[in-house]
């Protein structure tokens, strides 16, 4: 919460930035690489820490379409919790959330990656709240190795 | 959202229908399928993509009851993810999620059943909303093929 | 929702709540046991049906303490579904949801606990809200044999 702002504005802001997550994830699950990138900032940022990370909205789609072909035929899907929202003095909307990633391969299995937790600045466009800035943490001691054995099982 | 409403009445719709999903589903869990059926509206249209669907609320707490033994002694939850909400022209309320149904066995094991999308269409009567319309489409290629493996290992 | 409360304070009650659970289940997530257990009232009640009850802060301390090292290198996330949330006339929010509890390995492997209900009574205090009885209920025909199964298995 945001001291600043009414509970009124807490409460549409909140409402606001769940809708924008509700919309910006499934474009990801569905494949529609392009339109994901587009909810970012021209300039953003997107990492995952102990991984790749890169800079601005085009370097995120090439990063998003090398990576998204390991899953193959499986569907993936993101779940958020404990979602928390700030409004810095700045206007940029601090948001983050603990999140896990379910794959359900063709045959019907669900597994899931590593509980990480996904920490973003949203900022407000006249196409509606973009991102600029995305950092994604996993749950693990050392997340290089999970890359690195990830990185070798898709050769 | 519905650019037809004020800020306040979208965040009020949404909390509303966050609501009644709180309410309905663990009446589905808990095996109150009567009241859960009648979370529907009589002439209700439920059913599963590459499955089983049917008409009428009748028909619906005879379909739920024919499936929902197959869980034995396993509890199932459900999880809902990326809700969107929309309210069409007519007032009819459209509502979609991501979902996974978790089955925790008595021994404490869970497993997943495959993500799906979830729509619903929801109408206003005298005892609140109803569900006038579930569609519930699993993330496979073809569900068809989950569904009878799913029946075979039930007998 | 509560039918004494006007739909705006409805709103901004459910809002105030969620926020307040995407604050404190991280510390308990982040090892930050006394933070956590400042979330509660000093005269709190903690549960789990069919295994450990505690009265009181210290204790809650106490056992948390004692079963948190459980986990070992692993991070547990907790995930909440189906919140319902009502004011009683004297002024306690009862707040209850579905749960699941995550548990990512060193490795990057994610297992899950049972499915549980958890039902809250929180209260007003001058540092904001405060849990005052906090009761788990797994959702096992008999939690005793699975926590007895843990508690073996741990040495």
């Amino acid at each position: 919460m945001s001291p600043t702002l009414t509970p009124t504005a807490q409460v549409e802001l909140h409402i606001e930035v769940t809708d924008f997550y509700a919309r910006q994830m499934p474009l990801l699950e569905q494949g529609e690489l392009e339109a994901f990138a587009d909810t970012f900032t021209e300039d953003c940022v997107f990492g995952y820490d102990g991984a790749w990370q890169v800079v601005g909205r085009d370097a995120l789609l090439g990063g998003v379409r090398a990576n998204i072909p390991r899953y193959g035929t499986s569907k993936i899907r993101h779940w958020f919790e404990s979602r928390r929202i700030a409004v810095r003095e700045d206007g940029v909307i601090e948001s983050s959330a603990t999140s896990l990633v379910s794959v359900t391969s063709e045959k019907g299995d669900v597994t899931f990656e590593p509980s990480c937790v996904v920490r973003d600045q949203l900022v407000r466009t006249e196409d509606g709240l973009r991102v600029s800035s995305r950092v994604i943490r996993h749950d693990l001691p050392d997340a290089g190795v999970y890359f690195a054995r990830l990185a070798a099982s898709h050769g």
